[in-house]
């Protein structure tokens, strides 16, 4: 996301947040000058203070992020420097929390729900999912990768996915893969979402690039590999597991050793870090 | 939020998911109607259902809600119908279930918290505030009330909540809520935060409509609240809590017994209603 | 208003005025800078010049307010100077006047009327209406306030007011309020408009925030306060007037003592403000 | 302007109206379908209702206009008859209200004014400038057109005219127009502004199809002409007349006799024409 | 693309070409049905006619489309047929015939260069670049499909392409892909952009999934596949050539058997297809 | 075109080009600051490059143009020079290039066109039409003017001209020119289309300004401008002629000595001029 999206997007958010002008501030502040940091209340890994710092630039503030992507901080630890008007500073200072709490949290979600992963497999990749907060998707695919996950598909338009809905339209793996094959772009993989061994072999063999076993207890999991692997068809595809994974879960699928385990809950039930703008200096313009 | 608003949003939020189109669907899926429903995957309350339905009629899809604003479900119930062109069906699909399982998460644990704090506290009221996920403040404050909660302000616009960092840079409670009384309209409410009871005092004794107690323990909350009777000023201002409250600890706030617990849990930190989108039927057209 | 959003309201204005660009300086005007004023050919009191500057600046021009919000200015006075390159000065200068000129207008009717109703009244608040001229609800609000008056709500988002055609709906004035008081907000104030007495006892009992009294006599008008007062209901609710409120009959009004005089007449018949650029200077860049 | 064009302005009126939902609706009004019509409540003329009428179907609503365009109406007189969801009906209410009272105050008030200028001179026309309220352009000259006026250039892109300020940066008339004759398209047509005769006589001399005769008197005005016509240049360009008319001195310059009179007073100083949206008639749906 | 975003696309190219109305069709057309034809002038194939035709619908007219994707039409024959008010179908017109004669443009380029490329190697694929004209990348990138030949690319979201510039700042094949394996998606694939044998090498052996050979003579191409080919490497990875190739020397390529050939020619240098809007019928409403 | 529109068009094109980023340059390359310019592969006329800078500095990127509109450059020229983050730079390079390239390719096309019509009748002028690529049409006609053609009409606002499709609606020239002579401002031209003498004959007495004479031969526009000729009707209106104008019978037109020859040949048939951005330095930031 270029700095310049940036801005209005968070443009667009103070117009949510302030549709007609924030009229606390018009009534009380005059036209002062402040300086501020934005502060972690819990601890965290930065993820995007440049871009933001970028972006309050073109919004015509002064900022200056103070940790890199990646970069742990503890609570009360300052992330970011701001300092400008008063009135703006304060019309934007809940738009840009809401975002940035928002992306901090699926960064350290992605961490831990990672490290659990790697523990017991560290070959193992972590990725998400199209299930993300709507207009965020850019900034949220960022912080998976941040938290060191993969993002898997950005969006429709960049591989090929045959999922459940498809198949119930189309009825039959194999025609459906051959089907992709022939239309898509030679440069989009090609997957097929499946939950049986059969339909994951008829896949493999009609060319897909990787298989989906979507919806199934680590024991099947275990079971489908092993199959494909006596099948000697183990390597002919990208194995990716998905379905009810959760941090308490995962360790399972990790160990029945997939080549990726993609979950929502990275991006959907992530909690946002605790972050608070605080004003630190007065001065008149 | 009007149809067409919703409609709009809905097609920002497929040019987020397929901004160069569906490359599956369009490679496998030909020009067959089919009929799908949207199906709970675990219980909930609904919420803008016929809302949605309007917005997919607009997009040029048949579409019936089958539950009413705070209807209960059971997982496994549908909440809506659709049918038309599949392609179309398909390349909706994600944005739509992304957007309505963040809203019926929102009512959803909304409904949960209410339900703790009125246990031990029928009169309290929770309510929202402005930390809400970007891009669906609107949604979500509907939510917040099909949910049985305030949704407190909407937005910087519609009433004056003097804050902490407004202090920082005034310096002065009764300073600040008699220059808000005298530049602010009429018809906004007047609210202060404050986290002692001198504070509590002066907001009142200067004409503030509510005083927002931020970041005290219970046991504080219930010393400002008595304090405040014994002066006679209970009555004067509406008592609202904040900072920290969670499902975990708001029965111990809603026994010191405040008009309001404001609690960003139930927008931040709700988890989405797990649904999905099954197609049941396929047509040639 | 951000300035960020006023330089996009300005270049969203230049698009309606140019849309393929200006014919006349793009075939006559060479790549020069030059100096300008914007200079006011009748007297005024100036509003948001800075705010204009800035989102001037946005735009590439370099541009200083030489009036604070609410400083008069005689006729021939300068209110800004701009400078920078011709052509974009001499693409933006109609939308700069066209906004710019209606804005000091509302400004200055509306102090206008202000006094006429002070001068008989000095405890009377005149407040504006939602009628406000179309996409410039943000600005003819600040210039309302700049002007002494009231801005009334700003939005159908921030306040409740039950006007007649939600009781052409609903039937019953008590009904009304008390179905408001429970399902809006308590961060809201509640109003309504009400014609005559029998419905303004019934507002306020219900526990209204403020009657809103329309489309009546001054005479009628005395009736309906000193009856509240006689009923001891008159402190209980703001009592503001509307309905063809005007300059020549607005002390009529203001005499008979409610707390709020509501008028259309300061933001829809406000004749705009004469001003003018000028180009007073040209240097080769 | 296209119906779905005029859908889209009222939409966006609508955001701005109510940004965050219309709170009294939401909190007061069920799911009801009403009957309603527009009002007139002063007399005057219709405009653009079919297109209205359009656009309201496209969001949503039923809608049928009763007066054609320039159709005369009495007081009390219906415009449109509208019905639909009530919600939808209120939400849009003063949106369609405020956009369109100014429609027909510019229709109304350009009539007078071009029959005021006609009493004493049948031949010459009334023509609207650039000094139109933001947003509104396309509709405000259709109304102009509507009120019997010329609209003049539509825009800086469709005809050339040098006015002072470039004369200012060019210093010449004869050269700037030479300029312009070489520079522009020969679909344009080239009006110069000139406030005496020698550089009228110049202008029309240089192959200005248009000379517009900026702040002179009417007898300036009248010594003007006769001495265009002693030169034989009348007859050579369009000869207009603008700055500072008026109703009060239309007549005076009317009677000068030139082609065309300009005035900003049709589009920047007609009064709104009061009218109102009355709900008629409600039932369940 | 969704029929309503494809809509919206129409209405901003109105915006364009009418910014402020059709003056012609307002000053002389009155408010008449009419049916209507577009026409072919030369021959062609069909594309996204029934797309068209439902953004017609939506924009509020009558139409159908007469020809599928990919369906044959000579000169003189209908492509569809539009009805309704004449002042909307002569406002979008033009709009209209650009973007489709555009898209059918590219269509029958793409199909003539496959088909010539076929004639000496019916194996090879062509495929398009980035290079298309702004705004209509989703249309165009449909129109090479419907060519015959393969989309490549779509934007810079859907695949990992190194390219000259990224190794002119890495400075080292080997790296750039390693760095890319690691850090891009497993489900995007990965290019790298080379000019000679060793370059081709280092990315086949660093693992890119695809080599696009630039800007080398149908000569050096043989060799460098035949190189391949001896070291086993040629089947390890796609071979695309590009850079420079027309349909003049496209056959000299495609005889050297690369995979895939890549030209901006079928998207930049098409000739839009001659096609016209006649009315066939005017009646009154 | 204002630059700040520019920038907004650039970043439109991000938005379509990467909406969801460039995962190769996010993969790979750091955060380095680089040096490019942009350079000529074959020759050609510059056009709108200052524009373009000023355009590239508003998001965020030095930039320097180094060529006039209209200068020539030799193929390996370099045309501008920009620097800033390679990220920027690199996600920009092909939005830039796709707009750049196909304005080039205008206005060498232009210039040759009219060079070709000038060698045999240096006074006719060559005008371009409404056939434009979509989303340009302002560049594209400031492509024309620098490559010494008339722009036409830039819009359906900005001049009437009546087509065959006006004419068999209305059925009749003479009443078509009357109405529009009529209803359309004084300051727009009006011209008609015509394809037989007598529809000239009658176009030019009822009063049009411009005559556009379509899809005759070369012969048959001689004859009907000697029949103009010798009727004494050949200076009272602009003779136009268009249809199937190509470079290679341009000359046959131009020798018939109409006043204007145009073509959609130039905006619609032009090659984009080839162009490319070469890193021509790193540097750490």
């Amino acid at each position: 996301m270029m700095p310049q999206e940036l801005a209005q997007l968070l443009l667009n958010l103070v117009k949510e947040d302030a549709p007609l002008g924030d009229v606390t501030t018009e009534a009380i502040i005059g036209n002062v000058e402040v300086k501020a940091v934005v502060l972690a209340k819990e601890d965290g890994y930065a993820c995007c203070l440049p871009d933001f710092a970028e972006a309050l630039r073109i919004l015509g503030l002064n900022a200056n992020a103070l940790k890199r992507d990646g970069g742990y901080f503890n609570p009360g630890e300052s992330l970011m420097m701001i300092s400008g008007n008063a009135r703006v500073i304060l019309t934007i200072e809940r738009s840009l929390l809401n975002v940035l709490s928002i992306i901090l949290g699926v960064v350290k979600t992605t961490r831990e729900v990672v490290e659990t992963a790697h523990r017991v497999n560290p070959r193992v990749k972590v990725a998400a999912t199209r299930k993300t907060i709507p207009c965020l998707r850019s900034l949220i695919k960022k912080a998976v990768t941040v938290g060191g996950a993969d993002t898997h598909r950005l969006s429709l338009s960049d591989a090929v996915l045959i999922k459940d809905n498809h198949l119930a339209i189309i009825g039959d793996v194999e025609k459906a893969v051959k089907e992709a094959r022939d239309k898509a772009t030679f440069m989009h993989k090609i997957e097929v979402e499946v939950n049986n061994i059969d339909d994951a072999v008829k896949a493999i063999k009609a060319g897909a690039d990787a298989v989906l076993i979507d919806n199934v207890t680590p024991i099947q999991l275990r079971q489908i590999i092993s199959t494909l692997e006596s099948l000697g068809l183990r390597e002919k595809a990208v194995i990716e597991v998905s379905g009810g994974i959760t941090p308490s879960n995962i360790t399972e699928y990790a160990e029945a050793n997939p080549d990726i385990i993609s979950t929502s809950y990275i991006t959907m039930k992530a909690k946002p870090v605790d972050i608070s703008l605080e004003i630190t200096q007065t001065t008149k313009p």
